[in-house]
């Protein structure tokens, strides 16, 4: 079967038919909109995020499952750091009429699973055709019980900083498959499946434990620096305290400077987090309830004293912070 | 100024100084979500659609505020047609490098233009860079009183099929530029510059006036199969109804056979809905209410009776009622 028989309305059929029954689905796919219910006493939580071939991947290096799973987690990661909850996505997608089906199928196959794990449903979106490049454009919508949404503005100085799970696993596997090694696979799988932590990010909402929160796409020191520039105060990471994963620590014994991979690679995917001194007592619930680690990796402090690592010999000094910029050089 | 100079964030500053404070945004650009409120009472009705240069326009022949201006109206008209109320929007872009800067000011100052004119704010969005093509991806968020939602699906036999405004301009318009001919102001603004039924579309579902709706998107025909094929009903299509402005009657009395653009012509953004007989009575006061014409143009058949176009000597034809497929052929 190729697209051209399959048509625009056959390929939405088809995407259609794996899509599950969710709560709160009034209207599904196939009308002028959908029409959606959010639940009694909840605020509206809305992200979008596009991903275009050659810039965001390649795909000669991507598998289309992966790509798929990919634009629901980095999704729902935003609502998570939000202190929401996750509930439905609009998925619209450009590619040429050239395109193979069984490429298509699969970034579908990987995205219908990657909604069951998140348990998100797909009620929208569109398909085009693109003169070159695949793009993928991901909204997703979520709820926060009112007034529990955690913003970027709130940290304050004496705050801690915290981390889930483990950091630099994703940009470590990808400084392998560049230098032409194989990460293992638990490397592998950071980088190529990310896992969003929706159950951490309701859960810290929730109890409105944070008081300020954005999750890591763009590297711990960049994305802190948001937190930091939103809540116009400063920051001190202490290497030492940075959650690291075996596989992490193995390679960092051979070349200690990968260390920059866990303050500055991105794509973790974990939750960042600060936390006043009083609430801290809180956190190993909320852990235990998310199955995961969170680590404290430093403190906010005063405004004006700027973003400084405490390297492992004591050592201090103020990184450059900028992330990706797509538009710079 | 370059796109080089201002960056990501810097482009991203620019466009939301010219956002205006909305109502129900408790949270807009620039966090990990924008966080807002719906009326209570009401449920969420979203829609998305993608535009693709190359594909969907070519920038040597469009004025970059009027994309900006038809990006937002597309959107917005889908939300009417489902009888609802637009509210916030969504608007991620892909664009190369070295895309004029004076390009994206012009396309940002239509489309934040656009939302004003339907009052709708800016929330959220993407920028982010594209290998060669301008990428425009919009989600439109709206609501409608609970239950007052109005689909494709409720047309019954003998309801009256009624369309706004007037037929086929867009369409006559592309006609004449593709002929090498300079349609008239009023034909190339509603071509160029198509305005959303945002208000008709409102009080319509307020009311619980049609029985099925859709906005005019891909032409009358096709537009009216897609209700058709939803509610499983027939229709007959009188052309001695169809609404036409005096400049296509102009072009009418020369090329009769230009009647087609006003039965498949697509981006007219007109509203076409179903009404039961009985309901009838209550459309001259939201034409009023709306400032616009409503016109009956055909009435709903027995399921199986398929779509039939009475033509104006009184002969009857089945039309091929196929829309727009970006994959077919």
């Amino acid at each position: 079967m190729k697209l051209a028989d399959l048509g625009e309305f056959g390929f939405i059929d088809r995407i259609k038919a794996g899509v599950a029954a969710g709560s709160g689905v009034c209207l599904g796919i196939g009308d002028d909109c959908a029409v959606l219910d959010l639940p009694p006493g909840h605020q509206l939580v809305t992200t979008t995020d596009m991903l275009i071939e050659e810039i965001h991947f390649r795909r000669e290096w991507t598998d289309m499952a992966d790509l798929g799973r990919k634009s629901v987690a980095v999704n729902v990661s935003d609502v998570a750091a939000m202190g929401g909850t996750p509930h439905h996505l609009y998925l619209s997608l450009g590619f040429p009429k050239t395109f193979p089906l069984e490429a298509l199928d699969s970034f579908i196959k990987g995205f219908l699973a990657a909604c069951r794990f998140y348990q998100v449903t797909l009620v929208g979106g569109d398909t085009c055709r693109s003169p070159g490049p695949f793009v993928i454009s991901v909204t997703v919508e979520g709820s926060v019980p009112a007034g529990h949404f955690v913003t970027r503005g709130g940290a304050r100085p004496g705050d801690a900083v915290y981390a889930s799970g483990t950091l630099g696993d994703s940009a470590l596997a990808l400084h392998l498959l560049a230098a032409g090694k194989t990460p293992d696979p638990f490397l592998r799988d950071r980088h190529v499946n990310p896992q969003a932590r929706t159950r951490l990010g309701a859960a810290l909402g929730q109890g409105r434990i944070p008081s300020a929160m954005i999750d890591l796409s763009d590297g711990l020191l960049a994305d802190l620096g948001h937190i930091l520039e939103c809540s116009a105060t400063g920051a001190l990471v202490e290497e030492e305290l940075l959650p690291l994963s075996p596989s992490f620590r193995a390679a960092l014994r051979e070349s200690p400077e990968l260390v920059r991979l866990a303050l500055a690679g991105g794509e973790d995917y974990e939750l960042l987090f600060t936390v006043a001194p009083e609430r801290e007592k809180d956190l190993p619930a909320v852990a235990r309830q998310a199955s995961l680690p969170l680590s404290r990796v430093g403190r906010i402090t005063e405004p004006g004293a700027g973003l400084v690592v405490r390297a492992a010999d004591g050592s201090t000094y103020r990184p450059a912070t900028g992330g990706f910029n797509h538009f710079r050089g």
